[in-house]
């Protein structure tokens, strides 16, 4: 089964992992250090699980520097669990929710569903471009929120923030889903982290919550279900029930190869490599387009357009002839999208130019 | 990496899953049929992926005869999940909950969050064995429920029915979790079934949840998580956000794997044999005991008591010395317990049998 060619996946989510943790999990599939038993089948209270768990947990802390009035739950399910789990944990009166795309629309629409919201659209257009808004546009919203909630990278749309907000600064409420371990982040500036880990952590199905102790302890109503309820999680070590084990542990493996490669530090001097390389890729060819201000393009997820959409579908097929897999755009956006997480050599985004150069040179 | 020694993995779950699984999803683990690329990172809305789910879902209409007026979902999470999601959708006025054991009492607990709940013990002691009451003694709550939920088989105290009660048949919710595809069962006696996947299905962080159609369509409060309402997940074949596909995908395997077997009157037959050897050793030797009246004696989950209760860490010791892991009995019970799922051979079976048949000579 050894690979004859290099196949490079541009999926959004779930996305790829680190070549060395799918060889190194692959190698260990059936047998963990010896044990004869599978990760898979670990019972998750044995002191193998626990073992994987805590260091999985540790490594984290170290890389995001996370504070130790902060907890780290590892939840089930994505983040959009978590949109229906922060107003049940946190809304008493109403929440500020900043919306820079599809994922911020949803969470908005989630919290409506158990008290007042109020969502700023904090997109615009810029010469034919999407662009944040400049917070001096929305900053009259400031007012006594219980939290604000945003989302730093926008997964279909391809913005993100280059500099944060500063509103409520402390009370922030972050999904980090596409974005998390890309770069160094202030922990403390946040009450909630949440991401799925299908992007940048590991497998689909399990989602990270990093939160601030101090929030645990508010009131909630009794009607919150056990297992979005952040308390339960917290006081259980996310034990409350059988957690996705092998989610976790394969987590924990990216965490591990994150801190062998230099951290978070490096992959946000790799991140800035391949989306440069790519834009300016982009930009400099006239065949191809990409829609977003270049102030407030995602270093993670790159959406494109052919100027001639009717060789979408010939791209594609090409694309994936030369191991350039699931380049299709979103179907909210169309085009294309090459999403560049942690786990993307920078050979990918070069096998990706190249073949996009030649593309577009074959198909003037 | 080869076994030098067979291991066998006792665990109530998360539990082994079959060899012949194991060995295929390595191979393929970071292939996937010449892809070049890993299930894991398939896109789930990829054509890859979406043959891999509906053939985990035909697979297992096809297994458990499943009629084509329900619906399979593939829901994140384990069971407990399902705890919180049941009565958020269907209990209106009062449910009843007949309770065999602890997973019953929790789904309980969880389920006395949104409403009025009427719970019935049926568990009894008999002749200083634990056995399920006989029904006619609780018929007398039969009434207009919204609905009855049951726990076929109690993983930790190791209780099943040996007969389904009959009250509010048609109306009946069921956690399955660690008897699911042991057994033929009667879907239409079912309004739901839901499952945590741990058991006799894949790896932790899935569950799935079978419900009759006619049901998706009642009228629930707006504040039902997206995700943990069974409408909108139907009406998005499970894919209302990302799916847990990995575990997707193993469970597929574990239904083919089960069909090659000869389906589920095959594993019924092998539980029978493995759970009927374990009981008969253990009634004919004084050094253990099984604290279950025979009638409502599990298949899946035995647990055993050494009548010198002060041998049990030297006797779990050796156990592990001879590949028999995770013998422990749950925390709350005590001794030991020996869960046989599906995936168990019946060599485990024999294994464990000549090891406590030796331990009991060489410590009486």
């Amino acid at each position: 089964m050894t690979q004859t060619r290099s196949v490079y996946n541009f999926s959004a989510g779930p996305a790829m992992l680190p070549r060395e943790v799918m060889l190194q999990a692959q190698q260990e599939f059936c047998d963990w250090h010896g044990t004869g038993l599978s990760v898979l089948d670990f019972s998750h209270r044995g002191k193998d699980f626990t073992a994987i768990a805590e260091r999985a947990e540790q490594d984290l802390r170290d890389l995001l520097k996370i504070p130790s009035d902060y907890s780290v739950l590892f939840c089930p399910g994505g983040a959009s669990l978590q949109f229906s789990a922060i107003p049940m944990n946190f809304l008493r009166s109403k929440a500020l929710y900043i919306n820079t795309g599809v994922w911020g629309d949803k969470a908005t629409q989630e919290a409506q569903k158990f008290g007042d919201i109020v969502a700023v659209d904090a997109l615009t257009e810029d010469q034919g471009n999407t662009a944040i808004l400049d917070e001096a546009q929305w900053s009259q919203y400031e007012d006594d929120f219980d939290y604000v909630h945003f989302t730093p990278n926008e997964t279909i749309g391809g913005v993100e923030y280059s500099a944060l907000p500063t509103i409520g600064k402390g009370k922030w409420v972050a999904d980090m889903s596409s974005c998390i371990l890309s770069q160094p982040i202030n922990v403390s500036d946040f009450a909630l982290i949440y991401a799925g880990a299908q992007k940048n952590i590991g497998p689909a199905g399990l989602s990270i919550v990093i939160v601030r102790n101090d929030w645990l302890d508010r009131p909630r109503p009794a009607t919150v279900p056990s297992l979005l309820d952040y308390s339960v999680m917290a006081k259980n070590q996310s034990m409350y029930n059988t957690p996705p084990t092998y989610a976790w542990y394969l987590a924990g493996l990216v965490f591990q190869w994150i801190k062998a490669q230099g951290g978070v530090e490096e992959m946000a001097e790799r991140a800035n490599i391949r989306s440069r390389a790519l834009y300016q890729f982009i930009d400099s060819n006239d065949f191809y387009r990409n829609p977003i201000a270049p102030l407030s393009r995602s270093r993670m997820n790159i959406p494109f357009i052919l100027n001639d959409e009717s060789l979408n579908d010939v791209f594609l097929q090409q694309a994936e002839q030369h191991g350039l897999m699931y380049l299709k755009g979103h179907r909210s956006v169309g085009g294309m999208r090459a999403s560049l997480y942690n786990a993307m050599p920078q050979a990918g985004v070069e096998a990706l130019i190249a073949f996009m150069d030649k593309f577009a040179e074959q198909n003037r």
